[in-house]
């Protein structure tokens, strides 16, 4: 059951050591650099040891399923258990092996859809960790969970694209390395263009004139290392040839980004549950209230029991869906990608407010990773669409299976499907 | 994943025909034959139909994993898809195929623990369906989820077992099929006995002089035609050879009793849940308030979405328990047993409620069999032991595996061993 | 705060005594009466003792506000605390006091817009207690909590009203007093009619020809024993003297109903969770597993507390609602008659549980008052409409609210307002 | 019901028109000049702006109940609606009237049991706003939520109190502004001295020799300008006289410091709900997905619903409260303030959460209060201690009221009671 093929079996040993060796014994560095840079360190020095460490031990880019350079071939069910112990260390682990969003994504959009040119130019030097990308989608004047409200227009102009518009929540944008944006925006703006056909997605240097990074976007208050950016696009130009995929193949081309992006995040959840929920039995074996240790009391053993018996179910759920990728393809297992990405960010949510309840106001500071781990599971709940949508998307998939079925007795072959698939 | 042998997969074909050509059907007249029986209609005639049918299909004593003669050998995992399938009619499907509560548990008693005489007498009519049993353990006067509780005291007098004591919430011992109850008591009641070797089971033919059965108990006012009976024991005498197993063994049988029967249980709540989905998506297609159809409502959208992720990461759980089962055995799946016991009636309890809130007052009435689901998830929740008791018993395994890691960074291996079971 | 007149708290004196030296002492009598009937006990003896206690206790009919003849006048907030106090024996106390729904609100009716004649007739006799009566207003095939939705056709034919239709879940119809319908049903069918002016309501006293009760409907299996009929109507002709009020103001008078109707339900269910949290506490002082008492279990102790933090809440909110029905009417207290209808039976639906939950098997069977209370709060979280609707009118009410402040900063007006209310 | 003097009535409004023509437009540059500070802005310029203006409005000081100088008398329940306003903008409005934590707690308890020396050396100034104070209780190394794990040693030696130990999340140390630390700590360290009779508390001069402030502690990432200390004492001398009270009283006096100051927090919680609800509505009204404006949807019209439901419950209860301390004071009213501490911080984490999910990213950014209100109740549920705690207290309460009751039929009498208190 869930069977992984041996090289993914091994690399998780091998994941395993190198968070044990170097990954939590830097969690603490970490933090001192990123407060020491009086919050804008957007790459503290650790995190370029640790990379060269990770490329070292193979442990490398391993979220492309098809790279046979850097590792063999790997599944979604083979990748998963890796994606979820990154999780333990969810800031610094995924981008040490070069695992992290936003650039996985866009890494995948590059692999998939682009050009040998393109290829060369921005995935090559990704791929190495050279530089990194962002994802330019979310606008701030309109709902962007429902793509077809994206504004920013994108004209042609003779040999050239010409862009503008405003963008927020561009994760990683004003970190140095930063140099190439994945820009989503309008480029049939009649009202006769066919809805999924509208949008485009366009290569974007990020020094290219007419780039405006407005701001940092705080997330709760806190000026995340990894940074969010507001940024305008006014006549900002690129060749044609920086047209990634076809033109009218945005909205389709996140679709596809969408599907592993969601459940990369989902297995990295789970990895911090896991860990919370091992730092909260630490925690509770170690202080006593009242003549109690903390351990011994009934309503924390509720909460570890509800802990656990809730990552088991979110970790066999997004396994399950893993699988389902893997043998029906992204798009048949699209009710259970959205189901996961309700179920697991609030799974986590829960898990780690019960962890930070048991370490009192230390949960809340700087001395565990908790109080990360929590702000990360708020933004990973509201990234590719607020819970609603996802919501909408499982009601949609079961309410055409109940209609399509035929027989006298649709309830009969509903459950019968059930089984089957 | 989840693979089952060729012969489970053909009988749930098997079963779904039955199921939607003689069981739906019947729900009705079902219904009918005990509203005009007053109360008391302990079998109905339809059940005795249904089980004609069934035996003829090959659908009987399947939940028995080692009979050779009615099927093919199945584990935990090939029957866990059919037990779900039997719980979409959860008061018929299941007795209709010999393969109800509390039958099936008195059924692996015998089997695994009893004498060849016992089994001459007792299991092989059980098997046949011609008569039926009762399993005597919760008293009134103590908190019967401990089961060193328990006081019924039995006392060896010559060639005798003297049983002297008080039973309640005894499900199936009115009914008039009903022929033996194997009751636990108390074989050595010195402080000095160990605590885990103080009881023993004994067979006790329901027609013994001293037993009076003192009132049927109704579920939330519900007379259930099951039965559930309140009995006294008043110097009830029964052979030295009706001990089944070991004389203070009767700890350590009722634990070997109560994994498969949870898993049944949690089986067949998943299939009531699935059930209730379906009524519940078929109700709202077809109401309207307020000038929208209620499918049309979010809220309503919300409820199916909600329930279909809420159910399939139950089966999931359930499904990789049964696993665990077949291949590291009851005992190391402990924890995963006591975990789907507290999430599975949970989930079937929040899944038929909305499903309930979707039909109205229609829903609380007996024109569906929702209200039947729902009693029988108040009555699975308390069976075997309440919520509370089992999150001790995941909480208590949780904080052993974190005591036993050894390595510097306990964390890194729970988690790693998360992924290897 | 929250004062009430002397005589009202006079009567909660004596309301107490009533309770305590005779209701719960004729509750097991209760439960006897009902079981020995084989469920179709409609009047249990016990209750007409009670009743005669009552009377003379002067604790009659104190539910009507203006009555002179029986008590003082009572406002809504004098009345509460009689009313949550006769909650606290739900099935007992109110009938014994003839303040039972749904004779409550159908008195109300009469007294509100009965002719004089109407009055005489069917008045003076419920409010004496010899009769009962029923409101045939929910029907099986329409979702009835849009009253829109009413298709019983009530047409003039010379001096008569013809009703033709079919009525479910119509409390107490099958009791022998009940001699008396007050039927809702559509006089005004043309769609040209304004949707708030399509109905009416007739007085079809019970024996009139054409009215067959086809059927009692069971609650959650429950043959409950004020009964629940499904009703036809087939050519049912009374006098046009019974119209009660204006034709086609049925939903007008439908919503005078509903208001007071409402808080009653809310005052007895806070009763009812009052007295289950007493319930819970006297049985976890008493039982003990795996060596402590269920008392001192932090898990137990969270129960206790949380749900004294949810009672009073849910009491003081109720409260709150009433001095507004006093003081500024039941329209303009309708948000708030909303909110209570969602918030104070889903509040008595938790307490319940975990007090059953705290008894084990026994929190479901009939030697505690539980599980008729919690079917209780089934009954009334459905009746006047379910949750849903009674949302949509609160939100409805707040977005008002809000789009008619019109100083430029609403938010603060609003604020102002919530205090001033 | 409810009713609060003329003068605190007259003072909601002279608070509205503050809040609307000073307090919400100096938001944006408040977090201008936060941001702009690089994460150490200690004291805004635009606050001290506000609080002048305050001051000349005569919104000053107005927590305190006795204070004759600058309001007249004012009850809790007088203060509690102007709480409620102040919170409406949680991080700006309180401190600018002088009514913000940990300020009010520690004015209150120098006006309770100061020497008229101690009181003009430091009350005088913190009421006049020139100087600010820190309350130094929680510590790193023990459960402080138990005051009586509290370990940081007073010692006498002749004329002075020696101090040794470590403290943190002491709200405003390093604030410039503050000047003075009520500091915490065990002065009878003896295993026979009673429990409660061994801390002390004693006023330490912030620039004391020996004071070492060794990091500011961020919040779920965040370093609120407020700021939150960890400090170590060592070998710190104050003279005798600098004891506050008397030696031993210290966990008295910490107890009477929590009860208004809990009653202060949740009502600034409920105004920060309400704002919030406000805040959402204004939102979806003018965002639309798929098709539909979001107040249109059902599940956004159930999050407005749910939160005026919870909101006005939680402001019910919290007014009942401060009744209570005002009527039989702050002892007996000690199960309600512990039951407030739960239920009202919980319930605005609800309301801030969805009015957080319905703005989408933005939600979490810097461009609405949301993302400060939210953190802000993570702090003020960790304040005074977790909900755990006061759930004990409340549950404790609960039972000797039951045990207390010495009729035969205890549950009428606590109902009884329940109206009567």
């Amino acid at each position: 059951m869930f069977e992984t093929s041996p090289h993914a079996t091994r690399l998780r040993e091998t994941m395993t050591d190198f968070l044990e060796q170097h990954v939590y014994p830097a969690e603490h560095l970490f933090e001192e650099q990123v407060r020491a840079s009086t919050g804008e360190c957007w790459q503290p020095p650790v995190l370029e040891d640790l990379k060269k460490t990770a490329r070292d031990l193979g442990l490398w880019n391993l979220f492309l399923p098809h790279s046979e350079k850097d590792h063999e071939p790997m599944s979604n069910l083979d990748y998963a258990p890796l994606a979820e112990l990154s999780g333990r260390s969810i800031h610094l682990a995924p981008e040490s092996m070069n695992c992290s969003a936003p650039d996985t994504g866009n890494m995948e959009l590059l692999s998939l859809f682009g050009t040998p040119e393109q290829k060369e130019r921005w995935l090559r030097p990704l791929m190495s960790g050279k530089i990194r990308s962002a994802y330019a989608m979310t606008e701030p004047q309109v709902a962007s969970s429902d793509a077809g409200n994206i504004q920013l227009s994108i004209v042609r102009d003779g040999d050239e694209w010409v862009l503008n518009g405003r963008k927020w929540w561009i994760s990683g944008a004003q970190r140095p390395q930063c140099e190439i944006f994945i820009v989503m925006g309008i480029t049939a703006d009649s009202p006769d263009a066919p809805r999924h056909r509208r949008h485009s997605m366009v290569l974007v240097p990020k020094d290219t004139p007419g780039i405006t990074i407005e701001r940092d976007l705080s997330v709760l208050g806190f000026h995340t290392f990894e940074s969010h950016a507001e940024i305008t696009f006014n006549d900002v130009r690129v060749p044609v040839s920086n047209m990634l995929g076809e033109v009218g193949a945005g909205f389709a081309m996140s679709q596809a980004r969408l599907g592993p992006g969601r459940i990369h995040h989902c297995m990295r959840m789970i990895g911090a549950a896991e860990r919370a929920l091992e730092l909260m039995i630490d925690r509770v074996s170690k202080r006593a209230t009242f003549g109690t240790t903390l351990v011994d009391q009934g309503v924390v053993r509720e909460w570890i029991a509800d802990s656990r018996i809730e990552i088991d179910q979110a970790r066999l759920y997004t396994l399950y869906t893993a699988h389902l990728m893997d043998t029906v393809g992204n798009k048949e297992a699209a009710s259970q990608i959205s189901g996961i990405k309700v179920a697991v960010p609030n799974m986590a949510s829960r898990v780690i407010e019960r962890a930070m309840q048991a370490h009192g106001a230390g949960g809340l500071g700087p001395d565990f990773p908790l109080a990360r781990m929590y702000v990360e599971t708020k933004i990973v709940r509201m990234a590719d669409g607020p819970d609603e949508v996802h919501r909408r998307g499982v009601a949609r998939t079961e309410l055409a299976r109940f209609t399509e079925a035929t027989t006298p007795a649709p309830h009969g072959l509903a459950a019968h499907l059930a089984h089957q698939r």
